[in-house]
């Protein structure tokens, strides 16, 4: 059995958040054993999963990844939707745009210490909208 | 149910190309509610989701993934096999080698600006084969 | 169907390891045609797809890692698990936690070169926890 679940996410501000409540909250009680994915229908903004303790791994993830893919490298062409554009493509290409979690005894089986991510790559991404996908 | 189509592309030069259309003509009608997987069976080529619309977001992607994981570093030992070799396994592994997308009334989910990429990550790849698993 | 097997590794050393045997041993007779997903619950080691061959690859890997996520940055916060911790979560989240396989004729379908990866990117990880997920 496959369901598809739409969810939007609140707008939020450019760096990593963690979205997992998001995620729980937006989906009715799951299937004992199942199949989570988490996909996002933009190319500027990525879904992972990491550590969901401390919020200091998030500010980081968030430094080192402007550090990694810099912007107004002279190398980019694709310049026309702001500084911010080609980057925010980049970093979604290099952490990616979906992941998937099992579902067991009706609850998803991250580790103690796993949470979902939302990489909000522009400046003003606003509401980023997520196929959630459940397969039991 | 769970149906595997084995679909090889046409020999791509190296860098970033869009395949969706290789994806969906590769493929029967869809069923109404599903997921579909692509997956590539190579270790020097990725495959990614990314902007559909300007071929310049491809360029960009190619010219940063080369000044992110540049040919003849001292570092690598991995080097008989060309200096492309060793940076088109670490690309691939970066990006990664499978994507998987929702279908949704018999399409794939994608979002507007939203396509399927080849990294075609070797100076002469050759022919990519690509298994394609739907799951309804 | 779904079914999920819980695969504790040995502990490795900090590095890429192929793992494709744990995995192939710690799974009963796969089904004909499925969807095998390896799904590792901690946000400091990864899972990903690569060659299979030449432990060189491994080692070039696990230098060039190094070398693109370098520890002590100045920019890091998350400082206080040990030097190795904040570019663990960073590796983790560039490389991915899951991958994807599909089953065709009882067998994982990997290419001629694929072989599944552990990225331990800890100095003193321990025994690190799998979900494998077959759906059938």
């Amino acid at each position: 059995m496959i369901n598809h679940y739409q969810i939007t996410l609140p707008s939020y501000s450019r760096g990593f958040h963690l979205i997992t409540h998001h995620i729980e909250q937006g989906l009715p009680n799951l299937p004992a054993e199942a199949v989570v994915q988490i996909f996002i229908k933009h190319t500027s903004a990525s879904i992972s999963i990491n550590e969901n303790a401390d919020a200091s791994v998030r500010d980081d993830m968030e430094t080192f990844i402007n550090y990694l893919v810099p912007e107004r490298l002279a190398l980019y062409t694709h310049t026309y939707e702001g500084d911010d554009d080609m980057p925010a493509h980049i970093k979604a290409a290099l952490i990616g745009n979906h992941v998937s979690i099992p579902v067991i005894n009706g609850h998803l089986a991250l580790g103690t210490w796993q949470g979902i991510y939302l990489g909000e790559h522009r400046n003003h991404g606003g509401n980023r909208r997520l196929i959630v996908t459940v397969q039991s």
